[in-house]
């Protein structure tokens, strides 16, 4: 299934998308596409329906973000080893952990919004995990069970904040409009190998990300797994695998998003997020 | 005010406490204490309610978390200027971010659990600051309209994981029962000055950590509107304001839990927490 919200921000409605590419509504189902919809048996009901006896929705209305009430934002640091190598950091000898701030997630095509005072703000595609079911000191062979699926991430960075200005990822991470999710969770049933995606990042039409979920140092299920000794892992927490090489501070020169610029980016099977970049106004 | 949350853990009721030491159960007047019941409008109707009017709670019932729903754990990090010595860093030239899982927040009086593994798990009294509105891009100035309230946390810290263990500090300081909150929350209108609470941690009956909020690098003004610029600061959010020295990586020797320890720690006006460390169990 092709779990998604749609409708105006802080309004969304849960739907589906179906087979036809038409957008089913959920709301007479669930009560939103959140942790409590997203584990093995709630998952098992909605894919019991038969999507054509839904209420089909009319339009293009916005999508919203494809999960909603995350409770953590967990991001994977330098987890693909061209990319370590693209920021002159060493391939770490386990996962790096950091989070962004849940008030940065948007909608897929929202716009993304460069903060004041900011000079350096990059995008990085990644592979989105969403988590179904509680996860504590998993083994790797159970992790993928505690997935609920997958979608496409804009893991949006102001590298001054990030890097420059004492230490700490999250400070770079975590502006409002910094964390596009969608436009749809994929159900992992129809991912049939999340370390062979294709994955692309564009801006203004110039593709500078063209990677796979191949050349990840850490795969998911290792992921989970990890994640699981450091902190519990709850329905709906959300986690951001890392990003392929071809972000703006690997460029020679640098190159920042800036206002007006376009940003194109997806994931083979998990859809496209198309963003227009804006400067900050109160 | 000093609103709480009691009952049994994922059930808890909103209440508050009268000047006579009673719970008053709130349950008819808010759904919980969370983001929406802590606007400046919303805590304006509570405070106009006779504690007397509202059923007194009998028992000493369990605390909860003082506050419902928190989308973000923001930490400040080596925020005394005594702390950043006795860990060996510098005095930060701005304040450090990160954050703590949500997932590892607990009553004021819950067991704290050391992870599988840990061999370092450490204690940090700190002031919460629990936002009440929304703060994006705020002055210094008007930084505390936006404050709520404050409360008691203990930043519970694996130093291994914090340090040890590829940098970004969340990954220590993310486990469950690794941040105790409360016993309440205490109105802001009742706390004259945030920065001039005396705070101490005893481990065991003995008096590890005995400092004042005087002596914070950079005060809780500063703080929100800093915090700001880098993310939107939602109602409900908690920052935690960093500890004062006396922590167990500063001793010398050092000093790390051990099951059947126990913890005490308060701040002046915002009450006390009691916890008995515990090993994980599955």
């Amino acid at each position: 299934m092709k779990l998604l919200r749609y409708g105006p921000a802080g309004q969304e409605k849960p739907g589906l998308l179906d087979a036809g590419g038409t957008i089913r509504d959920l709301s007479a189902v669930v009560g939103d596409i959140g942790g409590a919809a997203l584990s093995p048996g709630a998952l098992a009901k909605l894919r019991a329906i038969d999507p054509a006896s839904l209420p089909a929705v009319s339009g293009q209305p916005r999508l919203g973000p494809c999960v909603a009430g995350v409770g953590k934002f967990i991001c994977i640091g330098l987890n693909y080893s061209d990319h370590a190598a693209e920021t002159g950091n060493p391939i770490p000898s386990e996962p790096i952990i950091f989070m962004k701030a849940t008030s940065a997630i948007t909608g897929p095509d929202d716009d993304v919004i460069i903060p004041k005072d900011s000079v350096k703000t990059d995008w990085e595609v990644e592979l989105g995990v969403v988590i179904g079911s509680t996860a504590r000191y998993v083994e790797e062979k159970d992790a993928l069970a505690h997935v609920a699926g997958y979608c496409v991430i804009n893991d949006v960075s102001e590298r001054a904040f990030q890097i420059e200005r004492q230490g700490q990822w999250t400070k770079g991470k975590s502006a409002d409009s910094f964390g596009p999710i969608g436009p749809w969770l994929v159900t992992a049933d129809e991912v049939a190998d999340p370390q062979n995606l294709a994955m692309f990042l564009e801006v203004n039409g110039h593709r500078y990300q063209n990677g796979s979920t191949r050349t990840m140092i850490y795969g998911v299920q290792h992921l989970v797994s990890y994640l699981s000794r450091f902190m519990s892992l709850q329905p709906g927490d959300v986690i951001s695998t890392g990003t392929p090489p071809g972000v703006g501070m690997g460029q020679k020169p640098q190159v920042y998003l800036k206002p007006g610029d376009t940003m194109k980016l997806g994931i083979a099977g998990l859809g496209e997020q198309n963003q227009k970049v804006r400067a900050y106004t109160a």
